[in-house]
């Protein structure tokens, strides 16, 4: 039999339920609130004072509790790190960089344990600043024996893995993409549907375009696996609208739209993901949230976290430059890390605080949520509880 | 008797000793390191091979180590925050903002015990970021007795305290400014002077000009205050050259700086200080840090924690501003960071691992020092020394 808890006396509760109103934030706010959790579930919610009896009892001091945090979008299945690139780059001087093909050799060369180690390594750290649900992806095997360990490893940390055997046409292909997209919607995706339940492809130049992509998410979508894509991050392209055409659950980047990318995407059910700290760290132009946010399109926000172009584990940190640089209200960039990652990955269960939904949740060292903008920087994930056990 | 410890297996050390070598960087890195510890002191650094026997060992697992980090200027002895008031700005709603004035109104209000648990929960916070040494300031009380006790207050926690009762005009006075800056460097230097090191005045339009800082410092300066300023953040104006003038130990801010600022700074001993945290959190143009340095002005990164412009307290989280937006390398930001801020406070016992020098480390959670950057948000800080003390 479960027992019941009760977290009480926070100052501010973020439900994400439009039930307890809208007046003017997304976040369903209820102040001097409490939480009732029963085995892995929320069970209740609302005003302290009404709060039913309960087995248990845990007094948040008066501080902020919201829904964990749903990093929709994290590519930790790697070996190695660029650290001398990234001090490189960001020192002006020249450096002859393998990019993305550093850490493809890096991680072919690795054992499943290294990688296992590394993947546990970054969860743990994501965990202790509230992300209790995340994506992964493959994408540094690009072989089918690579690309399958890299989903066999991630499937034994979460549900939401995708296979991104079309992150780049690898050198050994590079003089026939057609067969390596061949490969990646054939022997590959045989060997990879099993682990994954989504498919994604990185529509770029230089990468795969429309076309490519089209046949690689059909394929996917022909095997089971649910699309989402890359698009747009580095220029205007078919990814947005290929995304909306497949309906992709996620086009992540959105950084170069159209006014009919715009449209396509506010009149789909595809969220746009938005990825700031691939910005910050690579010195690139901010998406525009705010003109996605006032056309009716659903906006998430995660880390991108990978060791080329955002190696930050913190959604915190994402919600701090979402708000500054991007122009999204700390309301609107705390729902983009719950409810919004929520929806990029089609699920209801999670980024909100609804009676039956996961009991998944975050404790601030702070009164309000308004602070992860306000203190920018600042660890200040005081608790976290993921499927009704505190796990920080 | 004190007892010596070796922490070794150190994959990067950062000394901050230029007897290692520039090697294009002024950390004096040392690979493959080890620290020993005597007492509150550091005894010795150098390549773990030929470490000396000591008591105890601590084995750092092929991670960083580097001096816990100086910063240089804070408001901490504050009460209240201005939550509505930024969620206001970053949401483009109007918002009658009381400014600094609500935080004056707040801490005249608090009790010496709610005042001092408000300090001491930001300065726990920051230790566990790896703040070893700060500076904290008056300037919330703006009468003779609350200056006074916010003084008594910060020195319980630090001898870095910074009497700032020209931190603006107080409301009580608007209408005659002459009679607060006698008082200022009146009756209330004279309650003050004994519980502070040093003397600051907020130089900008609609705070205090360059003849009433100047007179402000210099009566500091009489009762053996040394004077430090806010300097140049809003508009050019006459604070750096009031610096160099009066050999403050620092100019900070720097924002707006012609030339001959600049030339100033350079053939001066006062460091400019630059604080991004601020930058951030008010959407505002970023100090040119790039020119600083290539002038040859020394450069010290600092926090600014503040409950209205800067309510960061990561230093981590301003080494990565300092990279990402000031052009700043990460070796430099992280000088800035421990050494500068140590020049900032005309120290040399601390902001370097040399022998002799007080034993206040930060143990990263990565195995260079340019993951600070490299890894924006992400709290890395997984061990602190304090006087030789692990307090984290
Ligand atoms: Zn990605
Ligand atoms: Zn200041």
């Amino acid at each position: 039999m479960s027992s019941s808890t009760v977290i009480t006396n926070i100052a501010t509760l973020v439900t994400n339920d439009p039930s307890f109103g809208w007046e003017g934030s997304p976040l369903g706010l209820v102040r001097d609130a409490a939480v009732v959790i029963d085995g892995d579930r929320i069970a209740w919610t609302g005003e302290s004072s009404k709060a039913p009896a309960t087995d248990n009892r845990v007094d948040a001091g008066g501080r902020a509790v919201l829904p964990g945090f749903v990093d929709s979008h994290s590519h930790l299945v790697f070996a190695g790190d660029r650290t001398q690139e990234f001090n490189a780059r960001m020192s002006g001087r020249s450096y002859t960089a393998g990019g993305i093909r550093t850490t493809v050799a890096a991680t072919r060369a690795a054992s499943d344990a290294d990688l296992e180690a590394n993947l546990a390594h970054y969860l743990a750290e994501a965990l202790r600043q509230g992300t209790t649900t995340f994506e992964t992806k493959s994408g540094y095997g690009l072989t089918v024996e690579d690309e399958a360990r890299a989903l066999r490893i991630a499937a034994r940390h979460t549900d939401e893995v995708t296979y991104l055997g079309a992150h780049i046409v690898p050198p050994d292909h590079a003089d026939d993409p057609a067969a390596y997209v061949a490969l990646v919607t054939g022997e590959m995706l045989d060997a990879c549907a099993p682990h994954a339940r989504w498919i994604d492809v990185f529509c770029e130049k230089g990468a795969f375009d429309g076309d490519q992509a089209r046949a690689i998410l059909t394929a996917g979508k022909a095997k089971g696996l649910h699309p989402r894509i890359h698009a747009n991050q580095l220029s205007y392209g078919p990814g947005v609208q290929l995304a909306v055409e497949l309906d992709a659950a996620s086009a992540d980047h959105c950084t170069h739209l159209t006014d009919d990318d715009v449209d396509a995407l506010a009149n789909s059910a595809t969220v746009a993901t938005l990825l700031p700290g691939a910005e910050f760290s690579t010195r690139a132009q901010w998406p525009d949230a705010r003109r996605l946010l006032d056309a009716g399109v659903t906006v998430a926000l995660s880390t991108d976290c990978n060791p080329g172009s955002s190696f930050t584990s913190s959604v915190p940190f994402c919600i701090a430059l979402a708000v500054r640089d991007m122009r999204m209200t700390p309301d609107e960039a705390v729902w983009s890390a719950t409810a919004g990652g929520a929806a990029a990955l089609r699920r209801t269960d999670i980024g909100r605080l609804t009676p039956g939904a996961r009991a998944d949740l975050t404790l601030l060292d702070a009164p309000s949520h308004v602070h992860l903008a306000y203190r920018p920087g600042v660890p200040l994930v005081a608790g976290v509880w993921r499927r009704g056990v505190r796990v920080v």
